[in-house]
């Protein structure tokens, strides 16, 4: 039987869009208590986390000092600052050292080892050291093709192959965040920027495709990726970032995994500011090909932003129950929306 | 990290159509051992099982002796023989009394207090005590509406209402299934049968609704009920059953759980030997409504065999390593395919 928990205390590294979200969404929720916040921004320092975030005052100032709000009574940290594994290790390393367990944003941490396996064992070990659990999750990864797609699997006989595609609208995306997926750039700027590293398309897909190899028992020999950009026809305006005519107004990202020279998983990603402009709407879809395959559909597809923070809020009960160390989506019980306040209503 | 566990023993207790494709799916994935095989079937006695379910011979002697078959070292019982509570508890108590966990295809048990919250206690805490878990899985309940749902909840940050729908070819089923939940039988008995509770539609959508109002903290006042038939323009043959011009060739069933007078969830069931007389595709899809909410399709829809079977197998170990007691599918981990032996076809 589901039981109700005690109150969860969540601290809050970051305060960026994620972070003013969750506030949002945990503070219209029983059982949860919003314990302190901290930033690296000087200017939000002393500022109430709550009128922050456009609600009213929670009575919790945002701090600059990490070793300040880690010594809040708390049992979870959520790191929502950068897409890096290297980025948010120091972060994650002192919520584990305050007994918390932490759940990152980071799409490189929703499987670490393929990142930097020696800081992935370190924080592993670690976190059990503190009987502490770390994840990263997230929309994508996290939800769409790691717990879903899981979770969909569960009615395959077997998996011969996996087609995803996920078809998203960009233009709530921040300018930072769109200029390094790929967008608002001349031709020759992406093209320079996929082969330096700096144009890196959606992050995740190696994560998605080794979590996934590693439930279903398959060894991934190789990955290969594809980027390209969709071109602008005529200027696209959006509220963080408008792209002029012959600029890159989205991208399509191709990324497929082979397992004995055999394409098993394929991905596709396409990301625009204006999705009409290319004929598409917001999709997900997923196929499960094998004995008993399974399609499925998401329509209109998953929105990023409110999509991420509802995926963070409703596992963190479960993330305070997993076992300790650094785990993954699949370790995680089955994850669910959580009660709401009455009258709470968020549009 | 996801590791792999070492074999798991498995019991069947029935060996119809579950149990045979059971036999089969597990025979194909490392890991698994079938332990046994108990029938009340005195006919099927003495084969052996892999023959009975249609492949080698698997050196297990289908027995009707259930202390004997009981006997044998394995981990996890499967009861597949009917779907009311008080007719597999015999069998539960026996596997629990054997320390092994146990799944039930009994649609009654995925959320059993409802029906018998005395046995299911009695159940329960006879599960604690031997710290063994016990479960009813199956599709539906337990996959489609179940894991899936709350899964699919999971990107909702609150959820207002939620619409189900599930049409199903229903051509494969037993003649002693398709009459009991209401095809082949003229509208008089069709509507006799309904008001005797002797036709019964699905079953499952009170366990459905009582799990989700569980999750996610609502409290339901009461469900209401609809059963209709639809009456077969022409003859329509089946394998198992053939029903006559004026016969009822399928139905449609209509459930809605309200909760403070609200309709909160409503589930549609369509069900026939034959969609296209009634001009539809088997297609299951769920809603979500709220505040970021969820559109979901699977297209076609489920497989009630194949999809039953992949979803026992693939919880197996999931169930294995949850927490004693008298559980549900939202107290699982993830669940999801597994590895199958190379080269092993089902088809």
């Amino acid at each position: 039987m589901v039981g109700r928990m005690a109150e969860i205390g969540v601290i809050l590294s970051g305060i960026g869009g994620v972070g003013k979200d969750l506030t949002r969404l945990l503070s219209a929720r029983p059982g949860y208590k919003l314990a302190a916040a901290y930033t690296r921004n000087p200017e939000l320092a002393g500022r109430d986390l709550g009128e922050h975030a456009g609600i009213s005052s929670l009575g919790v100032e945002i701090v600059t000092d990490r070793a300040g709000a880690l010594a809040q009574p708390a049992d979870l940290l959520v790191v929502a600052t950068t897409s890096f594994l290297q980025d948010v290790a120091e972060d994650v390393r002192a919520g584990i050292h305050g007994g918390l367990n932490v759940i990152t944003t980071a799409e490189e941490a929703a499987f670490p080892w393929i990142i930097d396996a020696q800081l992935a064992d370190e924080l592993n070990h670690l976190a059990e050291a503190h009987r502490v659990s770390v994840i990263g999750l997230g929309l994508n990864p996290g939800f769409v093709f790691d717990a879903l797609l899981l979770t969909a699997s569960a009615v395959a006989w077997d998996v011969e192959s996996i087609r995803i595609r996920r078809v998203v609208d960009v233009s709530r995306f921040s300018a930072a965040v769109l200029r390094r997926i790929g967008i608002g750039h001349t031709e020759e700027e992406f093209e320079a920027g996929v082969a330096a590293g700096s144009i890196t398309g959606h992050i995740g897909f190696p994560q998605t495709f080794s979590l996934a190899a590693r439930c279903l028992g398959r060894g991934l020999d190789r990955v290969e990726k594809h980027l390209e950009p969709f071109i602008a026809k005529k200027r696209i305006e959006s509220d963080n970032l408008s792209v002029e005519t012959g600029e890159t107004g989205g991208f399509l990202q191709r990324v497929v995994g082979f397992v004995d020279e055999v394409s098993w998983f394929e991905a596709e990603f396409i990301a625009h500011l204006h999705l009409p402009a290319v004929e598409m709407n917001a999709q997900d879809s997923i196929s499960i090909e094998g004995y008993n395959p399974i399609h499925l559909t998401i329509d209109p597809g998953c929105n990023p932003q409110l999509g991420t923070v509802a995926m963070l809020a409703n596992c963190i009960p479960r993330v305070v129950e997993a076992k300790p160390g650094f785990i993954t989506v699949a370790d995680l019980a089955i994850p669910f929306a959580r009660e709401t306040l009455p009258g709470i209503r968020f549009s």
